[in-house]
């Protein structure tokens, strides 16, 4: 059954396989006025296009994304936006193993079992690949938050493998290839990665989100949480095994008297509910962490089962990222650009001209407390 | 906008709030010919039910639940399940501290803040008492499951603060009122719950459901996966602030070579991946983990704004939970049943009649390994 | 699969069987700060109601509406809006010819054959009787509609067989029990009643609606346009086979040149449109007809077959409307008040804040031009 | 909001202006294993295109339709397919009037008021040229029917202005431009669509769509029914101003012993209910009609308005469709499939395993009776 739309107002439908001729997709529901070029889209794409440097996968895709409908004259017109990303680099190779055997811990067992086939060319449409569509329908909706509530959405890298960076600088985040916002801990990440890329293995990692200047109210509880809506994308990127809010895991062992943020006039005095309570935004930074799992697509050989279920080893060759954590921070914002941009039209379609009682109190505390 | 829906093909909306006349939702969707009563809705009810221990809200709820359609002659009809939970210990009490006051960290801030205005009267659509509908849901939702295909969802407590039990009995689980596996820890936890009562604070906990006998094939990529809608319904429970499926964070420090399941004839010999690859389930048991805060209505006084803005400060009294999470595992099997019938009904639609090219690995591999 | 749902930002859910307990709905998505009491609900569920003249049904049922959620101190809150309404007139009968033989051209057949089964008593689910919970969540979204942008919906018999009214006055359209607004046709619509009704015979009606006051711009291009979701809304009615949206089927003779509406500053010159243009709501008048066929549960004999698929003969006795269409008015209105609510909040998230470059066209031409 | 997707489990979202690069649209929720080439979908695609006959527009487009994904080696994957339509004669023209008058009865105007602007450029969203993505999706529909149930959707004129064919025959329909399938009456519609166009004017007309072969059980009662979903669809249509089922506006003077379909053994004795009761089919044919209205497009001047709201006479140029419904037969026959494909699949998924308790009846009657 149909299962690759996302969003109630701001709705974007992907598709696309890996070797296909093109990925894409269509967000519907974008409010007219917005202004919106290719060139607004096409910085996240390059953030997050293979063979940037020797840590991630050699295939060379350039991403150049088009639009095909919803913009007149550079501004949206409030109808669907198609977006359009050609694969160039379908390098020919021999499937003839990984279409015969199973990947452990890939797709390739699931999708099958599934559909009774699939297209295992690049690995069809489980690839990342497919990941380029949402960073560009996420752009459209940076776009959008930019334009209607001033908001702004950022991520970094905040583990990979055994190594946690220790700081915070944004400007960092951009001058590494791993997104890091600690630049001492960037030559620990380059020799790790080149001893895995050695040991012909992976590594998992994980990826913090925010965003910034949001207004409080959005959020449909009881289900359609704000919370509850940024899990579902955030764990619909491949290979993310887990997702959490704020002090997330860390609120197990905490008490009410720490974990609950105080407020004052001038403020919120700590952000541990990530900017979400209720399942409604709070005005506070929204902040989320994905947890990435090791790609399956290693060098090692590994036991498993072929087409006709008999046993076999299979060890995976070609071009494969050793750690698809290290490029899943624009993934995630986008993803989160998404939901936001979603629940701000979703909000004003039902509470227009709705006021509060009350001034809402200042996002003081840092989204990092 | 509407957001008190879930599922696609088996749909939940859930209405009520804490101290109206009562609570409830619609199951739609649900196959004919199911064997449905209200017996076999109560049980599950009675286990989330309030005031079953001291370590509970003491209000008094018998939560008798009413099937007002879509049941003739004790087999369901395909038509919408209407269930009825009347309110009937809604204790008069003074709100008038609470109507003026925001509890930090409840969600009376952000009601306020989105719809302008709230029913303030025991946390009102906030209050934990919506689960009780969701309760019953998943039950219906757990014979859909037993008779479409033979599966069973259960859950347990897996830590609260910082007691984590060191072991799994099933029988154990539900011999105590925390639901907890490991007989050896419940006099610590009684112990803990009972200081903390003391002192008047509150106290989070992880829960951890596991869903054994699934097919595999279930879940929609790229956006409907089976993970990300059990991401969506687990963190859309109140005070969960994390979820995770299979290794969850702990893949984020695994190598590839770790993480991945191998596949033999005889089995899969790990499950990391929680039953879920690619968002499909793979026929391993599904395990899934979420995390909840510490309840925010606790007796230690904390600082707030009124409903002028102005500085105040506050102590919540009456009935609250301690810890929410205790009653909390029915409420997550609920949930992930709703899921997994969900899912199983939306592949069946697209697949019926769609055959694999070989048998399925058995899910040898034990859930907990 | 669930299919008991309509609108997308305004959501009503239905359950219920005409002789289960109860019946009613669940509407989400209404704005906050809705005046709204069980006094809004209970006259346009009086108007449809059976029994209050010879010519409907004469089973007996106060349809009395309870609001078990969503309304705090008469005010909507913007959670969920529950309705019930009891089955008190559930005269006990002998279903023993209706279990076992299909009423030609009733729903018995079809519904015995999608879901091998039925609840056969009273029509079950595909009894008229559940349209009383589309009245009761209709009169909701008349509040909306009325609150939010002070539009108005009303509707009238505009045929009964052979009879066509040849006047439209308002004030009589409530004054008898055909919704007639020509008083002199009523006498004759009194007589074909009562010979219908002692040759045990039924009859097909045509209603019409109105909404006035609404703005330019409802409707979402190019699948749910305005008028296609009214379509989708009114051929949801029992008994309805066709819906026509201003000239309706009279536009496929009228020229080009007849059928436009022209525009001068002063207003439109006629509206042929029925106030929906390329599914866009114009500003004038929302103007929609419905046929409903003649009830299929008449006292002559007809040719069917039974359980068995022998052909067998059939009557059906027993309380039923010999024109399902007399009290179909309160229905068709309720449904066209849900489309344009939903309608009203979908626009409203889009395009809060959209100008357009030039003020409205009155709406000078009459609906019924 | 976003309205640009119809369908509830095989989804169609539909992207494209008129002047823009290109039109197309993705649908998702295809079962696997379906046959699929771009082959099966250029015939309908070539049935609908302009410039075929001097009675329809004189752009020139070969409506050269590309799969990008969701096909693999000849086979459905189950992914989204997505259908790529390039734009190639977009003749430069002058838009200056258009762009600054709205033409009386055109979407020119209704799109301003919602969106505050609009892609003028031959119409933009509003223009029937977005049809040609619905008759390349709806052929893919037609594969499904055809794989999975054995079903053939076709359809054909039923009268243009005043003129109504007096026979059926299926091999005429496709001989003449006109779709009519009375060749007695070519003649006299060249003669009469000759001489509308030296008026310069245009003409409404009237499709019949049939459907042969279901299966009883498709429709999701209560609003989801078979019948109001095609009326949703057809009714999305351009220019579509009324929708029937089966005897449609003629039952409201019918007598319910008229009206009733009586059933034998040997089948069904007449189908007045269009293959339709209680929302549900029947496994008679499926039979709808739709009412076109003649298009605004016209080069006899009419009084409007401007964007300045003054009152300014306007005559339509350029190259546009007297009758819109002549080319509207394979456009109503791609909406129908897309719905009875869809529900063929909603249908499945809740009633998989379900048996009725006697074999269906026969649909004896002809769908034209």
């Amino acid at each position: 059954m149909s299962g690759n739309s996302i969003g109630r107002s701001l709705v974007f439908t992907s598709f696309g396989e890996s070797h296909g001729p093109a990925i894409g997709g269509i967000l519907d529901g974008c409010p007219p006025g917005i202004p919106l070029t290719e060139a607004d889209l096409q910085p996240d794409l390059d953030r997050r296009a293979p063979g940037q440097s020797r840590h991630t996968t050699q295939r060379r895709e350039p991403d150049q994304v088009r639009i095909l409908s919803g913009v007149f004259e550079g501004l949206t017109t409030g109808t669907p936006i198609a977006l359009l990303i050609e694969n160039l680099d379908q390098r020919s190779k021999d499937y003839s193993e990984i279409s015969q055997r199973f990947r452990p811990g890939h797709a390739d067992y699931s999708y099958t079992m599934k559909y009774g086939q699939r297209d295992y060319r690049g690995g069809g449409r489980s690839s990342a690949r497919e990941t380029a569509s949402r960073v560009a329908a996420g752009a459209v909706a940076k776009q959008v938050l930019k334009h209607l509530c001033g908001a702004r959405v950022r991520g970094y890298l905040s583990q990979l493998g055994p190594l946690r960076p220790q700081a915070l600088d944004w400007e960092q985040v951009h001058a590494n290839p791993f997104f890091c916002g600690d630049a001492s801990l960037v030559p620990e990440l380059e020799d790790f990665m080149d001893a895995l890329r050695k040991e012909g293995d992976s590594i998992g990692a994980e990826i913090t989100v925010v965003a910034e200047g949001l207004p409080p109210g959005l959020g449909e509880p009881v289900f359609d949480r704000l919370d509850a809506d940024i899990a579902h994308a955030l764990m619909s990127i491949n290979a993310v095994k887990g997702v959490e809010i704020g002090a997330g895991f860390a609120s197990v062992s905490q008490k009410g008297s720490a974990h609950r943020d105080e407020m004052t006039p001038a403020g919120f005095l700590s952000n541990h509910a990530g900017g979400v309570i209720g399942g409604i935004s709070t005005g506070q930074d929204i902040v989320a962490r994905l947890a990435l799992k090791p790609t399956s697509s290693i060098r090692l050989p590994g036991r498993t089962v072929d087409l006709n279920g008999q046993a076999v080893e299979i060890v995976t060759k070609g071009r494969h990222d050793p750690c698809v954590g290290i490029r899943a921070t624009p993934i995630a914002e986008a993803m989160l650009a998404l939901v936001l941009a979603d629940h701000l039209l979703r909000h004003r379609g039902q509470n227009a001209g709705v006021k509060a009682p009350l001034e809402a109190v200042p996002a003081q505390a840092s989204s990092e407390e």
